[in-house]
């Protein structure tokens, strides 16, 4: 959650906050109708796919929201049927599954480096919109946004993170390979809208030269294409508690001392909340 | 996260970076090295378990990191090995794997509520220490927190919820129980930990009457328990460009227009990065 | 494996004999190419899946040939895409997966009995054929028998297995519905033929009210349809041992004293392999 | 379902038959009761734990009775707990399931051809007896029989392997290893029996240098361990139709021409079934 933007970062979760609570709203609405949703997050690296996914999961209930990030497939699962496994991972009943990358592998990183050859992304482009069609016809609500950057910015990105410890792990060797084939990647994307930005599961594409700005597109985008889900709260009834509140007692383990802060605010008295 | 603390936002931000770097580093051990881990988080409802695991989910690689928050048991599920289903979810080499709430419904939740019947949780103890002794020979190294909290500072807690729409989600109908309950689970726990703390498993306590302090207290500890994870930084080669960077261009499809910005920031200039 | 038949079992079994042979070598070729076979058994009930499924799991490897017999869905599964709890089972490379039942339940029983409503049977059908298409277009092979009877036949049959304690495990309630709907079995199963017996994924019927010849006849038929298998044998370098042949030894425990035959045979030497 | 034996097809047969009588009435007292049964076959190379697998799964409900053979380990199985993958296969109520081969690998083939070290199977000898404690205690009934044969006998059946093609995918290179470790195997076993053979969870050792005999023995002491399983046969509204019996009807597709027979056996008539 960082680089430059036009917005500060108050300004930005003031922005975020009620889009927040619509998809909260929308969450309650996809639980208590049965809904499924899948929302497929692909684009250029570092153009910041794990920043919006976190925008999703940090407000939505790990219960019911899943992120799925699979890793390279077995040399079993490279034999079966390219979608199974990610089929096994379609949500059921109230279910909202969010896909760190997802079966577009195929036409994005396996066609550009090699992986795949040119008969299985053909053949993979064939299927993918019957495929897709499938799910959507059995009620699936199919999301998928593309993430675009221009190579300026991430350039800048991958320097940050070559010399940010904290974000090495994004480092992978792909990642170098893929700068140099930035626009390999854009032939190879564009290849891919032609045939499977279709009526019944459109491409959105969103700029994240801007991060901040970006993830305010894509979430109201996403809000504003689910039907009204505004549905009236449920009545809760909340009878005071009848006697003095308890206090946590140990007898067979103490807990841990706590993290020792700086002294000036060791002896400070609780604040206020500050979100 | 939020609530009451002795930290604001800023400060506590600047108490966890450093925090978060070694954990950064000790997840490029994890996997280099082909470690497992398995951190349990249990406790009350409320306490904060939720915003804890963000705090390691947040800076880890998703696909080295999972969160696992398993739904009800189906009919089929429970009539099965009731350790069964959690086993799935263990961590193969190089994975870390977080537990929100765990096996441990058993001697907590499911006993306090009644649904699990005093044979079933005295079996349940019976077996969960070998069980986890069983995981630790294997060289799976497993952290076991429950975050506690005052029932005065519960109550707030719910009471924020059930005003806050954003929050309702997080209040199931249990919880209208449990909070009835405050004085059975602090029983439960007692009794549960006089057979499961044990030494090659042991449980940590963590008070989280202070959220931020309480998630800071949790880190620092699992960070001190892992033996030195200090790897160097790999050396990555790292040319510059031997051509001008490339923009994005679009032939199928134009980007989303981009989020609406009040006037006057939509005219300025990219701000420096605040993170 | 019984009924009237033209055939008595020692003419049964000299047929079978070379077909087995087949089926072994084609099995063989299968694991070598990194073949993958899907094979459905559809059929009225009594008609002999079971007997016909056995007859390929006798006589190939369990390691590579799995008999696939899904219980009901679960409420979560039947929540799901309808595919899905199916594609789970789909063949790695080298292997026979064997479907007793399949997807077809939906067009069949589901519809028969009501289970599934008018809208989802049509959806299904029309699905179904592109489904099907996917998968053989990713290089499954897959083969779809239906086991037809007379009414008449399985009267007999049912009878068998309502007199028959061995059998009688086979007689659900369903079975007692089924009965009844001959004639809308019948029916759905011509509709359901109209749009899935298709050039990629053709139906094959085949009248079990002789089982011993249907069998004969279903398994004729994929053989001859799997093209040339023939592989020549690997050879095995098999040297005599160097030392006496050894024998059990037992210190711990003693083996189980053997049934006890009758007095006549308990007394008689081996003899001669009967197979 | 070869070789020789002290008995005669017929009269082996003979002998069987009431003994699956009673299976079948063992499984019908596993569904109607919920139990859950777990069977672990292991033993020598060509002993014969197909065929006996093979006596379980014929007259048994495909689903309620499942085969477990499971592949090599994937990479990433291999780092996961050793336990996990079998596990995942353990029955749910009502359910019985036959392990060919099981977790016991670890002791007999890992140990013997070097795949697993010293310390791995020290590890896993004394981790299974509490593992499968768990098990028992859980409710799940465990039976654990290791088929024995002389050397003498497995020279035979693996020559038997080697010239017969339909037989010859049962020889496997380990195969080829194994016989030369014939006494190695022997020494294996008896530590393995050592310390796993338990009072909860005994091994039942059974003789099958005679096949037929050994399958007889092993299934009569399954049936006299569990306790008595009669339940009377439920009563089964069976009218007769009210109407002729209807034929097979097709308008869309004819079924395929019958399996030619030998012309003195296609003009007669159906004979009295075999079974």
């Amino acid at each position: 959650m960082s680089g430059d933007s036009k917005l500060n970062r108050p300004e930005y979760e003031a922005l975020l906050k009620p889009l927040g609570k619509e998809l909260v709203s929308l969450s309650r609405w996809v639980g208590e109708k049965g809904k499924r949703i899948v929302v497929i997050f692909e684009g250029r690296d570092t153009a910041g796919k794990g920043g919006s996914i976190d925008m999703f999961a940090r407000v939505l209930n790990p219960r019911q929201c899943r992120v799925v990030a699979l890793p390279s497939p077995s040399k079993r699962e490279q034999s079966q049927w390219y979608f199974q496994r990610y089929i096994d991972h379609l949500p059921a009943a109230g279910e909202i599954v969010l896909f760190d990358r997802s079966w577009y592998n195929r036409a994005g990183v396996e066609k550009v480096m090699g992986y795949a050859d040119e008969a299985q992304v053909e053949a993979f482009l064939k299927a993918v919109p019957e495929f897709e069609r499938h799910l959507v016809d059995d009620g699936i609500m199919l999301f998928k946004y593309w993430l675009c950057c221009d190579q300026s910015v991430q350039e800048l990105r991958f320097g940050n993170r070559l010399r940010n410890p904290m974000k090495r792990w994004k480092l992978s060797p792909i990642d170098q390979q893929a700068r140099l084939h930035y626009d390999a990647y854009t032939e190879a994307r564009e290849e891919m809208l032609r045939v499977t930005h279709t009526d019944f599961a459109p491409w959105t594409l969103i700029e994240f030269n801007d991060q901040q700005v970006g993830r305010l597109t894509l979430l109201r985008d996403f809000l504003d294409r689910v039907p009204d889900t505004e549905l009236p709260l449920a009545e809760i009834d909340w009878p005071p508690l009848d006697h003095e509140p308890s206090k946590e007692r140990y007898s067979v383990l103490q807990p841990l001392e706590p993290y020792k802060l700086p002294d000036e605010i060791e002896q400070r008295d609780m604040i206020h909340s500050w979100d």
